[in-house]
């Protein structure tokens, strides 16, 4: 079972929002073992609208519309199918009572112009919308015509179309009630299951090469490569018959993913790096917590600290010591360790470290110091150079702090290089917490 | 002249990337007037891609495709476009020669498999890539099929092809240096010149309703309003034959929806509020400074004021008080107060404002203290409940702090309530260097 999904409306095809529908309902589909032949964009163009159903509708079994439903004259979806379906657009009068009902709840009368929202084709179905006030189409394209869907054997052959809104949030709640059960009854084939595992700290190549053959091109479950915001993900999908032969095989290549990249995954799916060190910074017995002292960063590690609800459990404070005279003020790093070695060096940061972890009376204190850029960079230290430190209790004395200090050169524009010094911080306290070196 | 975008490659279909460089392509087609036909998208399937090129090349005079032209065997798109212009791939000497190099300087061989890199059809053209290993293609297609372009009074029409990485670096480049200057010369048509103006503060409706007539459909230019990360910008359209009457005309509607929103802009095109703060506090005789104090945001107000080059000119340092203690330690905020009141008060925060501008010896002070969610709100503070204070010099004696103070209940998840509650600290000390007070 193939799907095409056809989205319709100006401002996509110009550029001037991106289209994210069409890949969410991609990956819904997935889901459920339908494939998808392509997607389409087009303009709010009658005549445009109807050639890419008719087109469309060739292609696939099932066409997916979004867009072009609304109340006014740029909304032309409903009028363009009508006529590839040769159908009269009819009044629905069950949901033209809703859009009174709609209107009246808010002490308002219905525009006129909300009418034609209750119109559907003859013979189509009206697709409930409870998030708006455009209710969505459901109809059957017969296509008599060998050359629209050429690997009909018969030449006969029907398309289940299903319009709904273009507005994201209206669309995703129709298709999941109205849209997504339908398709799951007729696939009734392959299941894709799908997981992302995500690692910071080494290059998309280099994580290729330690894959290896996972990789590989037509092995299933396949293996890929992504990369945003400096995490490069693996997605692994397992297409299969049945549901429980996805299941152990997605579990299977899992773990030899895990195997190849060991530590280097620090989670999967939807976890982040926040995730994950408010787990492990909860799980031990003791209540461990940390604070930051950021330059360069100005205040990013401290708000990815704070991006979780609950995070005030094992984060208490911050400071952004931007200027030299606030890292001595509120820190107590010496100007003259600042002037001999600079305020981008290891013992800067450890100072920093060492002092805000005192001050705070936290288990452990992150910091940083570096060249974001793209100015201030020198031929010793080129602009991405950070130095971060770790203050931690002295494992001989309880009372004591001894600090963990790297100097990474970081690659990027200011803000990767912002975003990279952050999460290698939150590395290097991730790789403390799992009592690990880091290994790069 | 119109084009059509078309995108190759089974992470796009299956929604695992969502799909820019189409969004971006037509924003730089419509800056030289060219009109765009639609866009499309199909797996990394050979003959697939022949459809979609026939398919798309019967409807437009510029066919732009990218993605496909890598190294491996999931690359077809150089195959696809050899079989429909029914010719050979042949080897490019000039393209294989700068791979070999490529590699050399890398002191590395180069792998066999790349070697199809530097294979185009016969009689079609090398397009450099000055950032990777695929060069791009250029060919003309000439259709004598009318049904592949009915609107073609000839019955035989031609189509420009371009095929360009699908990696979005390397396309953009590609496409300014090799294929907007080519459409320039060709469209000769209507300008079409834009402009974004951004405000921020007030909804996408009430925006609206400010610009009432302006925002009118069939109008030229075109006002029509779009959201981002809590900014509601205006995108203005200019279109016309000459690019003096596109400029002034554009000058003009820029001019009316200014009048309509005053102060409620705060920038335009790239212009954001980081920006607009650094260059009201830059442009006074003195030397302007801000620090902040930072509750429910976690560091994120510090880092926006950090986020430019240079801000160390203005930003000194912040903290962030997340526990009722740290309030205490750091900022003196007197543990009755935050008993009686609680930490999200305006006496909270004025506290903080007030003793972090005495701590740091700044211009102005931004504090902000809230309920990020999704817990922790009540029926007298619900979630979104947000207290920012600005602590700046007593007018009447310039030793002494004033402090203004405002509470607001933002709306949204934890993550849009912690950046609307950063910008809204930043739109009010941008009011205050206005000289003009907060319009809502």
């Amino acid at each position: 079972m193939n799907a095409f999904i056809l989205s319709i409306g100006d401002e996509l095809v110009l550029g001037q929002t991106v289209d994210t529908n069409s890949a969410w309902l991609s990956q819904q589909l997935a889901t459920v073992g339908c494939g998808i032949a392509g997607h389409g964009t087009v303009p709010d163009n009658q005549k445009m609208i109807e050639d890419a159903i008719r087109s469309a509708a060739g292609r696939c079994d099932v066409l997916l519309i979004s867009g072009g439903i609304g109340p006014t004259e740029d909304d032309l979806s409903r009028q363009a199918l009508a006529v590839v379906l040769g159908a009269e657009l009819e009044m629905n009068e069950i949901w033209l009572a809703r859009l009174h009902e709609f209107w009246s709840k808010r002490n308002a009368v219905m525009p006129e112009m909300n009418k034609i929202q209750a119109m559907i084709p003859r013979g189509a179905m009206m697709l409930e919308n409870t998030a708006g006030t455009a209710a969505g189409i459901r109809a059957i394209l017969t296509l008599c015509d060998v050359d629209l869907k050429t690997d009909s054997a018969t030449g006969i052959a029907s398309c289940d179309i299903f319009v709904m809104p273009g507005v994201p949030k209206e669309m995703k709640i129709m298709f999941t009630r109205e849209v997504l059960p339908f398709i799951k009854e007729r696939s009734g084939g392959a299941v894709i299951l799908q997981r992302t595992l995500h690692t910071f700290g080494i290059g998309e190549s280099a994580v290729a090469e330690k894959l290896g053959q996972l990789m590989n091109r037509g092995r299933n479950p396949s293996v890929g490569t992504t990369v945003a915001n400096q995490i490069v993900s693996l997605r692994i999908n397992a297409r299969f018959d049945s549901r429980a032969e996805a299941s152990e095989r997605l579990e299977s290549t899992t773990a030899d993913c895990e195997a190849a990249l060991g530590d280097l995954i620090f989670g999967r799916d939807e976890q982040t790096l926040p995730h994950v060190i408010a787990k492990l910074l909860g799980q031990g017995e003791n209540k461990l917590t940390v604070c930051t002292a950021e330059s360069c960063t100005g205040g990013l590690l401290a708000k990815m600290l704070t991006d979780l609800p609950g995070s005030s459990a094992y984060f208490t404070q911050g400071w952004v010591t931007y200027s030299n005279l606030a890292k001595y003020d509120r820190l107590g790093v010496p100007t003259d360790v600042i002037n001999v070695y600079g305020a981008v060096s290891e013992p800067v940061v450890e100072a920093m470290a060492r002092n805000a972890r005192r001050l705070a009376k936290t288990t452990y204190a992150l910091s940083i110091s570096g060249i974001a850029g793209p100015d201030g960079g020198s031929a010793t230290k080129p602009v991405g150079t950070v130095c971060i430190a770790l203050a931690k209790p002295d494992p001989n004395d309880r009372a004591g702090t001894v600090v963990y200090k790297r100097t990474f050169v970081l690659t990027g524009d200011r803000e990767m290089i912002r975003d990279r010094a952050a999460k290698m911080a939150l590395t290097m306290l991730r790789f403390e917490l799992l009592s690990k070196p880091l290994p790069f």
